[in-house]
This record gives C-alpha cells, sequence and structure tokens, in this order.
C-alpha cells in the first residue's frame, strides 16, 4: 500500500449536466469519507468556476440521507460551469487546492474536464506538492477516449429511446412523417439510440440521420418518400450536429451564428433544424402531415428517466475514483471495460490519453447507406439502457367485411 | 335490471392518443366480454374511419394477458383518425353498426367524438333501432365539460411537471433562460401542470403563460427580465395557444398556415413559437443564454411515464361504460366527480352536455397578474399526477474562504 497523504478531499462537476452524474458525486463522497486521513469533503459550487472562486460546501457534513437523495436527482447538485479553464487559470485551481489543503481533487465531467484535470495535476507536480487528480468520466454523447461508454449516456439514450418507441406508437396511430432531433454535436451514439426501443418489423425509427456521416437533401428526400410509400408512415431521427458534405453544420445558417463560450455554433435550444427538415419533405414530397419535435433539454434533464445499469455504473466511477485516490495513490481518468455480455471492470487511464480529444461512432455501427445503425450497434447500446417498460400492440383476428366487399 | 339487449359491441378511440387510452379500451373489453348477451366485442382500427370501412378486429379472440399489455402501452392500440363526421357520416357509422348487429358502440375520444356519439346515437333512434352508445373521455387537453377531470390529462401532466422538474435542476446547474412551449390550444391546463414539480422556493417555471389570458410581449420580456434580476435565471412555461389581445393565435404567423382537417393552425410539430420568443428576450433584455423547448409530441405518447391515478381512472371509465350501457341500458358519456380529497365516483352525463363545446381553466386556478397559477389549480391537479420522483439538493454549510475574503 502507497503512503498514507493527508488532507481534504475536493470534487466539483463540469459540463452538461446528466441524469446520474449525481451517483458519481455521492458515490466519491461516500466513499471518501470512509478513510481516516481525509480530514474534511469539500463539493465546488459550479465547477472549477466554484474552485477559484472558493466557493466550498462541507461535504462533511451533509448526511448520508441526504446524499442518497441527491445521487436520484439529476443534473449537477453542486451545479457546473462551461469555464474551459486555461494553463493560467488551472494554476489558480492549484493555489486554491494547495490553500485548503486540498490533497485529493475529483473533477466529474468530459474530455475539457479531463484535459483540467491533467494540467492541475501538472502545476502541483511542478509545485512539487502531492495532488492526486482523477477524472471523473460523464456524458450524454458517449464520445470520451479509452471507455468503453460513458455514465450518463446510457440514461439519455434510454430517454431517447423511450421518446421514440412513444413517438412511433403515436405515428403508428395517426400517421404522416415525424422527425425527431437529437442532441450531438460530433458523435452520433445519443441519436443512434433512438433504434433501441424498436419491438416489431415496421417501428420506427425507419431513418436514423450521424453527424459522422454527410447528410444530403436529395438522398434524404428519397429516402423519407420510399419508407412513407413502404408503411405510409415515416419516423426520423436526426442529430442536431448534421453537416453536409463540406462539414458545414446543417443547423448553422438558422441559428443567427450564436456561439457558445467554446466558440461552438448554439444547435440546442432552439427548433430551426427540425422545421427546416420538414419544411424540406412537405416542399419535395407533397406529403402534408408532417411534424418535427427537437427533444431538447428533457434528454438530459428528465426527472424520472434512469437507467438502472448507468445509475449503477456511475456510482461505482465514483467510488472507484476515491479508491484509485485515496488507497493506490494515483491520479487519472476513470474508465470503464467491458469483459462480458453484460459485465464491467473498472481501470484508471492516463489523462492526457482521455483529455481534449473526443471520438464518434465507428463505421461497424453505421449502416452502408448512411441513413442507419447496425446490428452490432444495438449490441453495444442496448445492455447500457436497461429494461423498457412494456410495449405491446393488439393481436386479434380480422372481421370479414359485411357491406362493403373489398 | 333493463331487458337484456343481445348483441355485440364495437369499440374505437378518436383523436390524439393518450398514455392510457388504452386503459380505457381493455376495461371496456374485459368488462363486455363477461355479459352472456354480449355476442362478440369488436374494435374498429382508426376510429370511425374503421367503423365506415368495416375494418374491424375481433377482440374476443384476444387474449387476456395480451389486452393488458395494450392497456400499458402509450397510444391508441386500436389507432385513431382525425375524421369529425357530419350526419351523413354518422348515418353509415350507424349502418355498419346494424349489419353487424351491434347493440353497444363505446367511442373513446374528446368532444367532437361525444358528438359523434350524439349523432349516431339519433341516427339509430329514428330507425328504430335500439343501440346503446356510450362516450368514454379521453383528452390530454382536459378541456371536456361535466366531467371534473378527463383520464389522459394526468398522465401527460406528469410528463410536463417532470420535464419542468428536470429543466428546473438543469437550469440552476447551468443558469439562463429557458422556454418550455407545452401543448394546448385553447385550455391552458397542460402548461399549468408545468408548476406541479416545483419543490424549492426559487425552482421554475417563475412564469406561465396560458391561451386563457392575452399574451403581452412587453409584459412577457418585463416579466422575464424581473426574474432574471431576482435569481439569476428565469424558466418559462408557454402555451402553444397563447394568443395577443385581438386573439390571434402568437405562433399562426410563423407555420406558414397549415391548417389541420378542423381548420385549425397547425401549432404543434414546429419550434416556431419557442425560437420567437427566445429571439425577443434576447433582443429586449440582452441575456445572452436563452434557450427555447417545445416539447412536442412526447407529452402525449412518451413510453414510461404515466400516473398511477390515470391510469386507475381510464381504466375504469372504460368499465364503467360497459356496465351503464350493458347493465343500466342507458345511453351517454362516462364522466368523474371528486367527492373527496383525493376520491372520484363515476357518473353518466348526456352526450349533448358533452359534445362539441369545450372548457377552458376557470379564473380561480389563474393568478391576477396572468403569469402565473394559483394555489387552487395546484390543489385540484396535483392528486391527478401521482407521486413524482425523489429530487433533492445538497444540503451542507458553506466553507470559509482562505483567499479571497468576500
Amino acid at each position: 500500500m502507497a503512503e498514507v497523504l493527508k488532507g481534504k478531499v475536493l470534487v466539483a462537476q463540469g459540463g452538461g449536466p446528466t441524469a446520474v452524474i449525481n451517483q458519481s458525486l455521492v458515490g466519491a463522497v461516500l466513499e471518501s469519507r470512509k478513510f481516516p486521513q481525509v480530514t474534511r469533503v469539500y463539493g465546488a459550487v459550479h465547477g472549477v468556476r466554484g474552485v477559484i472562486e472558493e466557493d466550498f460546501l462541507d461535504l462533511t457534513e451533509a448526511t448520508t440521507h441526504n446524499l442518497e437523495a441527491v445521487a436520484q436527482t439529476p443534473s449537477s447538485g453542486l451545479c457546473s460551469t462551461r469555464d474551459k479553464p486555461d494553463v493560467e487559470y488551472c494554476r489558480k485551481v492549484f493555489q486554491v487546492c494547495q490553500a485548503h489543503e486540498v490533497r485529493y481533487f475529483f473533477y466529474i465531467g468530459g474530455n475539457d474536464s479531463a484535459d483540467t484535470c491533467r494540467i492541475v495535476n501538472e502545476e502541483a507536480d511542478k509545485a512539487g506538492y502531492e495532488l492526486r487528480v482523477i477524472h471523473i468520466p460523464k456524458t450524454i454523447d458517449n464520445d470520451l477516449k479509452v471507455t468503453d461508454h460513458c455514465p450518463g449516456y446510457g440514461s439519455a439514450a434510454k430517454f431517447v429511446a423511450q421518446a421514440f418507441a412513444g413517438v412511433n406508437l403515436d405515428n403508428r396511430a395517426i400517421p404522416g412523417v415525424y422527425i425527431g432531433i437529437v442532441m450531438g454535436r460530433h458523435a452520433g451514439f445519443l441519436t443512434a439510440a433512438s433504434v433501441l426501443g424498436r419491438k416489431y418489423p415496421d417501428d420506427g425509427p425507419h431513418l436514423v440521420y450521424l453527424p459522422e456521416r454527410p447528410f444530403n437533401k436529395k438522398q434524404f428526400v428519397q429516402d423519407v418518400q420510399d419508407i412513407y410509400t413502404k408503411y405510409g408512415r415515416c419516423i426520423i431521427a436526426a442529430s442536431e450536429g448534421i453537416v453536409d458534405a463540406k462539414g458545414v453544420a446543417i443547423a448553422s445558417q438558422f441559428t443567427g451564428g450564436e456561439k457558445d463560450s467554446h466558440g461552438n455554433v448554439q444547435l440546442s435550444g432552439t427548433g430551426a433544424l427540425g422545421d427546416l427538415l420538414a419544411s424540406w419533405i412537405k416542399a419535395e414530397t407533397g406529403i402534408k402531415r408532417v411534424r418535427a419535435d427537437t427533444l431538447g433539454y428533457l434528454q438530459r434533464s428528465f426527472l424520472g428517466c434512469v437507467s438502472e445499469v448507468d445509475q449503477f455504473e456511475a456510482r461505482e466511477v465514483g467510488e472507484k475514483a476515491a479508491q484509485f485516490a485515496i488507497w493506490h495513490n494515483r491520479d487519472g481518468s476513470v474508465v470503464i471495460r467491458r469483459i462480458g455480455d453484460y459485465a464491467v471492470e473498472y481501470d484508471l487511464a492516463k489523462l492526457k490519453d482521455v483529455a481534449r480529444e473526443s471520438v464518434c461512432m465507428p463505421d461497424k455501427f453505421i449502416n452502408k447507406q448512411g441513413n442507419g445503425v447496425t446490428d452490432a450497434f444495438i449490441r453495444y447500446a442496448r445492455p447500457l439502457i436497461g429494461e423498457l417498460p412494456i410495449m405491446e400492440r393488439i393481436a386479434a383476428p380480422k372481421v370479414a367485411r359485411m357491406l362493403k366487399k373489398k
């Protein structure tokens, strides 16, 4: 066993919230509280911004009952930030840690948060201050490197699957064309999850458009027309991040070019892309009933839709973070390794291997036409969303007509 | 006991689906199958359109297991129609009933469906044919006359409450202005349900705009600015059906004027209204992070969000329909009467008293400023949505700053 490093734990949450991000928080906090060398467990309010502003809650004094209830609550209980720290910012983070005798810093977030962890760790090293830094993964986009999948994805994927399963039933009752726009700027994992609630052979979504393949208007219209001819209805799942052949976001021309603090064009929180795709279908096919919904923020925050598997794993990556740091004196990013069907184990990757870059859907998960997903994707994703609610069609024989003979 | 009327039962579903419309279907079917004078139980596919086309399933041969699973499935299991029958159409409905020796016709739907029931009943009377006709209420809009509330409303209200509860947590983590557009053309009940998940005093939605009160842009901008100044964030729930002082739908100028088969402007299935309201806030207040979601079809069809109370009552109105018709030889519309806190009983209203006209939110449910709801509304609506999932904030003391003293 490594040398005992006495001091405080500091935990924070960054980036977009998920349904299970508080499971990771509570896993890290409760596990940390077990170690005698941990003098206090602090939580920073609003992520790294809360760190540099020394805006801390003393989670050592939160009741276990309170924390367990928080664990079941969606969205970052400590609140979040969109700040993307540079070296100077990270130096301040380190200095605050030093001032408060923090020896363990756990940051729950995506690839940007992993990069923050990497730099803070380096700054501590340079100063000769022992600071263990662990990145705890979370993202609904499922776009982190090394890990098999990301906590937060399973629950968002379940929401998307249940949304499209319901929409499919609705669209079957009153047929037409339905377009659902799903979150995911560069990675199509969440949009692909729209198929996970399909049960019968003609269930939608019938077409899935991902950011990994160029989106072509003409092909899109033809695809929809073909499905509509076959089934008398058509359900489309499209990623908010779909791009044309030149890599330009289809949505970009309709949002007035608003950019977030990372310099990205705003995609979420507007219905413009869905309305555009719907207008194309109406104009080019003559189909009258065309509807578009943008699933929006409900995907990552809806109260009451969580994957049991995701919940479980999110809790464990938080606990493992505390164990890797406090038992084993290690830095890194907690990763999930799939070792069975379905079984996982946890490991610690190097921070630099997870930081900054992200991943997209591999080719084997996307069909040849670029308008759907493969069985390999379904095999990959279905265990992550847990059980779906019951959904059944009426099974009864047809009755012979008496008035009209046709 | 009334004279025994031997023959078939025919059941159909009309209008927009709900999460529990199949509970009513299955309640009516299973109850009908118990009576020896019922020779067969038919289900019409796609509502009254299926009746005139004699597109029937023999539900006498559906297994109980199948039907119980269908009961738990959202959206009309027999599929639906937007047809609004005139007298000629209803005469055909009656003629088909006569040809198939149908003696009991149950139609699950809103006020238009009640009117269809009324006319079919009259046509049968004129022809001297004994046909019991019962309207089984359903609507997410909660806008039917006589009944205390409508099956289908509670589950849609629960979805909306959970959506806004989650959005509130998300918006607290990353503050800004959030606008959620809720279904409801004339009645604000569903939009009002957005408040039912509020727990802490600063929880959103902070502003609620209903079709029952004229919407004024200037007042709206001022309201949002006031809340934003107070809390540093603001969540707005607005009905898709909000109108200006002249009664013109705010959404109507952005949908290209598409009209449905009832001559109504399309409101759902487009993000235009939300985007418009967001653009006003951005332009007039200078607040940067403004997002708008349109909750869309998920409100009425999402798989896996159902109010236990709503589910229970939807089942019972179906069962009661069969009992009123077959035991008691009566025609009418099943209504729910609230007799306690919370307890209900069922009764049968005259078809003409429920048909055609609809109701809006009573004045006592809307605050004086016209931008929120009253406690009376919360008392009315909260029992209808059943239990909400756990949701809790971290309760822990603040830590004193060491570097910055402020």
